[in-house]
């Protein structure tokens, strides 16, 4: 089935795929993108049917809703890719939809330096497309996408003039849809070397092909530079520091040094890069090592710092994790406290899906207070507008960011 | 009880309250700002205490919890003011609060304009103060801070170095603790015009005496440049637009056009002035008129434009209003919709302390989808953060915003 997609596919040879009686018909005519399985029959030529698989969705009533990407295996049984039943995705679709995310883009940056395609929010489900100048990373995390990679590809050189385009398989998603987890050049060439990535005042030394996630994430440009903002004539610590996000912010904002702490040393040699590359390698310090012991060894050697940044890793991703990743969240809560200065600033990130804004700040504040500090708040962020999202999928907001003053 | 408290209180002559069993006195000591009157003896000695008396505050075991402002009257009675019981409440003790909340000031902006106290948060309670440059409006919406304005007002002179400092009595809470509603100068000259005030690369004209609430509003500021950075180029719809807080932002981004709409002539006539300031005045426009039926006009005469803001007042100011406010979010929404060109933006706004995020962006989303358009969201913001908050009262966060792509 997924051969012929390769290129375009026509919707008079497609399946049809219909819903149960009992699913919500008229949310998916108002815009909500996925049908749960248990939402659709599932009889067994629907089950038989490839992942990625187009299909035409009908309700009960064998009314059209449009056109869908189905996965008979995934919980997300179909992902709504046009209103329109009729509608050929080939690569006029693509470019349509990528024309129309540049154009926000555009609006929002002065260079091509961002998130393009945010999958469901930007029209393409389970695609997302990073920009690094003339170089797109994408990353196909749905086999309807992965079938239809030529006209995308094809599609996105054509909208956005970039020379390089990468497929980065390394989604966890992948998986879930049959696919593999090869990642290969789609366009141009590879770059050789890590690419200087512009962003609020600072330069990121960005990996688009190392194997240990040392690219870049645009979502916390917007906290970034609120951070930076206070950053001035301040000492910052930096815990998660991954490439540098916060502190070289702040150093480019004229924080007087930053120390990046970060489990990994490629990330690390990545972030003292950017340092070198913006002239402020004088001002700044790496500490390769565990988070947690790393925060303890600071209180132990009496170190404070005007604003301390930590932006962990998901600490609880699922429902099942959500107990241990909030202690985890006021661990490192209880952990960071002492290190600010009286007056200080403290500013704690989640990107767990699980957590909800309001546990988070709970177990933020249970942990300050813990560590004898009161803390009031100054500002709650989110990831920023080129991850947009639908507004039925908003309670999902995935990333959060607390700026508290101690 | 008020006369001996106008220029301190020494704490030795003072009162005790206590904490009932049941109450949390944990929670007080770990920052909680509020006793709720059935946490309190409230024996007939403490029935009897004017609003505002300081008191020493004790839990149920007698052991000291701090001091307090009592309001017998009130259904928060008391409100913790130092957890020193023995704290002396005198210009000194003003001083430290508001050089502490000058600092964070001085730390996030270059000019003096912002909220320079923000109540509970910067450790006044119930006292705002609002600073444009060399003056200062104070509103003390608590009877402790009425009786103490004297030396409350020396120490604002004294670490602000502002020359003129105006009580606003207006505020509603003043009713709760038996305050009037006269308006005063307390140091220096009140202006004899609107003041030009720099915000966002925009002027605004704040009449700071005038009695129309023509004064201005900081809480919107980020939310102003959020917004301005999507306008240039734009045709700009600002309704509610008071004197002009998101047209002129946009206006000074590079918005090719601007329509103003409230139904107050007095705000639009400085927010005419404003642009007039600004040089900007060609491309502003101003329409005074219902904004519901404003919007149904423009809808008539088939005006669309490429950024719509809509910033009303509370509609759902408490939870009896809740479901009638939500309806007119809803309202607004469908409203504005249609007047939102295609891929063109909506920023939609509450300031009602009653709708939650939650419940705020589904009648949003709902109004939007009525009007047959399917919205994406690229950001949620709040108030600024000189409006910081006690994260005890978080979930009270009042104001929203919430900026979509049409």
């Amino acid at each position: 089935m997924t051969a012929p997609l390769s290129t375009s596919a026509s919707a008079s040879d497609l399946p049809t795929v219909r819903l149960m009686p009992k699913a919500n018909a008229r949310a998916i005519r108002h815009g909500a993108p996925w049908v749960y399985a248990n939402e659709l029959v599932t009889d067994r030529r629907t089950k038989k049917l490839e992942p990625g698989t187009l299909a035409r969705l009908e309700d009960a009533e064998r009314q059209p809703l449009g056109l869908v990407a189905v996965n008979p295996t995934s919980k997300i049984i179909a992902r709504m890719l046009d209103p329109d039943p009729e509608a050929q995705i080939d690569q006029s679709w693509f470019e349509a939809h990528i024309a129309r995310a540049l154009d926000l883009r555009n609006r929002l940056y002065d260079a091509p330096y961002y998130r393009l395609i945010h999958a469901e929010a930007d029209g393409l489900p389970g695609v997302v497309i990073d920009r690094f100048g003339d170089t797109c990373v994408v990353q196909p995390n749905a086999a309807w996408a992965e079938a239809l990679l030529t006209p995308l590809c094809a599609a996105l050189v054509a909208v956005t003039g970039v020379t390089n385009v990468l497929k980065n398989a390394g989604g966890r998603t992948r998986t879930l849809e049959g696919l593999d987890d090869v990642s290969t050049v789609l366009a141009g060439d590879a770059p050789d070397a890590a690419l200087p990535v512009p962003m609020n005042g600072a330069i990121y030394m960005a990996d688009l092909t190392g194997g240990q996630k040392t690219g870049l994430f645009y979502d916390q440009r917007p906290n970034h530079a609120f951070a930076a903002n206070l950053s001035r004539g301040a000492r910052v610590l930096d815990v998660f520091a991954h490439v540098g996000g916060f502190s070289l912010a702040a150093l480019a904002a004229g924080a007087t040094s930053a120390v990046a702490v970060d489990g990994s040393a490629p990330a690390l040699e990545l972030a003292a890069q950017g340092a070198a590359e913006m002239g402020v390698a004088d001002r700044f310090e790496t500490r390769q090592g565990d988070a947690f012991d790393t925060l303890a060894a600071l209180r132990t050697e009496d170190a404070t710092f005007d604003v301390v940044i930590c932006d962990p890793p998901a600490f609880a991703p699922s429902r099942n994790a959500l107990d241990a990743g909030l202690r985890a969240y006021e661990r490192i809560a209880r952990l960071a406290a002492p290190l600010v200065a009286e007056n200080g600033i403290l500013v704690l990130c989640s990107c767990s899906h699980a957590a909800d804004l309001g546990q988070f700040r709970v177990a933020s504040v249970r942990g300050i207070g813990r560590a004898g500090r009161r803390p009031i708040l100054l500002h709650t962020g989110f990831a920023g507008p080129d991850h947009p999202q639908l507004p039925q999928l908003a309670e999902s907001g995935y990333l959060k960011s607390l700026v508290f003053r101690l």
